[in-house]
């Protein structure tokens, strides 16, 4: 089985984890994103320009974002929900923007209250100014594999959503299992389709754990050659649809089963469980990594 | 990707789960066992039958089988620890003995105060005893892909070991990663060896999840044409190793995945759901099942 030699990890726990958590202080929010900057990783959604009065986890965004140390060597990035919170992130100094449609229209709909049709037009006025200011816009598409409210999204339906995007100028794309519904034959006939139509076209892929198959998942998207994968470290941020439930893959799960599959992240597993350990005394209830709760599989104990 | 069209389950929850458990009451137990019986699967390791001041949890052993209401398509399995346990699984009607060796001599000695050598010795003389009686003997290796004491346990041991029980007459086998030490690519080097070697022998295989990858090695092991499964509901049973720590991978997190991909378990996924609601309500304590908290997929939220 010929897995890609490495991969490349986009560490989302300071945005995507923290905005679906209860709010942290500022501070926490700096020290996390400092604490995972000395990791090896290599990009990091650090933030989200979005209306604090929508979203208060992330009212301090332009605060936190001044005041993190910013490696030179590590690429950050800034989820973006309209025209206006691209303009903010591009004038906090961001160059690489992230923009979110649905495939789902119910899941959009309640999302942003707008069309997935409406969302596009808006993504793609996003992407004109951006590249205006040589910045480069990210689309993803939610909602990939299946969506709470609708329950299945055909395979067509989220490649002709991406497709619009791929049209309009997006500079990269991602699919994102916003709810943990994808398995990995649903990752195979979706990637499959996606390449077929758009074999130039580098994806991201972001699973969710929420039903237990987030590593099944990267498993078979590793072995059909994808090597571009979302991680939040200690799997900070819950699934807003399943009280309890769990939402975001763990960073340090993922970068312990690759690595011991000979496949190469850059990054320190040691220095990442410790930052999912800074993750939960910051977040104050206990994250659902495994890797984090028992160690990785090199940690042996006295007999 | 070629996957077995069916595989089968043996939901190992009322032994393995509880014995690493706090102790629960009889009545407990006898409930669980049938209510896990009219869920459509057909294995179920009910009870073991070790020494009740070692191991509380199967004390009452003989009275949980005799008063479970015992399924005429279920096979029911017993695990027995030595000669004494064996005669007593037997004369309680048991026809499916396991018995459990260690991959790992560290860890053998700290689980039975023996060498593998000297288990392997005692296996062969339950195997010969259990045939006279025409009973079936699943010889077990654990710490099949790694040791909590010793870390790596080379392949080649492993093989070694179940090797020496099926020169000895085993009836099947199977591989335990008793501390979720296993990853797809040890998976498939461990899975690889042994049927170069025995290439006529069933196999069965007991992941745990201890670090997250326990659905990840189901899909290698499923790639592999591997059809024999462990499971545990609910995911009872934890980690003896690391307080806190996840055990046996759930049952219906299995069905869960493997039947969206159109391999046939024979098992009701709700049931399994809703028998994994009640170990929890029996155990009194969180379990780490994924797809009990969240639902199956296919379980839609209004819009």
């Amino acid at each position: 089985m010929d897995l890609p030699q490495k991969i490349s990890l986009r560490e989302v726990g300071p945005r995507d984890g923290l905005q679906n958590e209860d709010p942290v202080p500022t501070d926490a929010k700096v020290a996390l994103l400092d604490r995972l900057s000395v990791t090896g990783v290599k990009r990091i959604e650090a933030v989200s320009f979005v209306r604090p009065d929508a979203i208060p986890q992330m009212a301090d965004a332009d605060e936190v974002w001044k005041r993190a140390a910013k490696a030179p060597d590590i690429r950050y990035s800034a989820l973006v929900p309209n025209l206006r919170g691209a303009i903010r992130a591009m004038d906090a100094g961001f160059t690489e923007l992230e923009a979110v449609v649905s495939a789902s229209e119910t899941h959009n709909r309640k999302n942003v209250n707008r069309s997935t049709g409406q969302s596009l037009d808006e993504i793609a006025e996003i992407i004109a100014m951006a590249h205006e200011r040589d910045a480069t816009v990210q689309v993803i598409v939610s909602t990939a594999w299946g969506c709470p409210y609708e329950g299945d999204v055909p395979v067509e339906r989220t490649v002709s959503v991406v497709g619009r995007a791929i049209t309009d100028g997006a500079d990269s794309t991602s699919f994102g299992d916003t709810t943990g519904m994808a398995t990995p034959a649903r990752v195979r006939a979706l990637v499959g389709a996606f390449r077929a139509k758009y074999p130039e076209q580098n994806l991201n892929l972001h699973f969710h754990n929420t039903r237990g198959t987030g590593l099944a998942n990267v498993l078979a998207a590793l072995e059909l050659g994808v090597s571009d994968f979302d991680a939040s470290v200690g799997g900070l941020g819950g699934c807003p649809y399943a009280p309890g439930a769990t939402g975001n893959i763990a960073t340090e799960e993922l970068v312990h089963m690759v690595e011991d599959m000979g496949v190469d992240t850059g990054i320190d597993l040691e220095a990442m469980i410790d930052a999912a350990a800074d993750a939960e005394r910051i977040i104050g209830r206990t994250l659902p990594s495994q890797v984090l709760r028992a160690g990785p599989r090199t940690r042996t104990i006295p007999a």
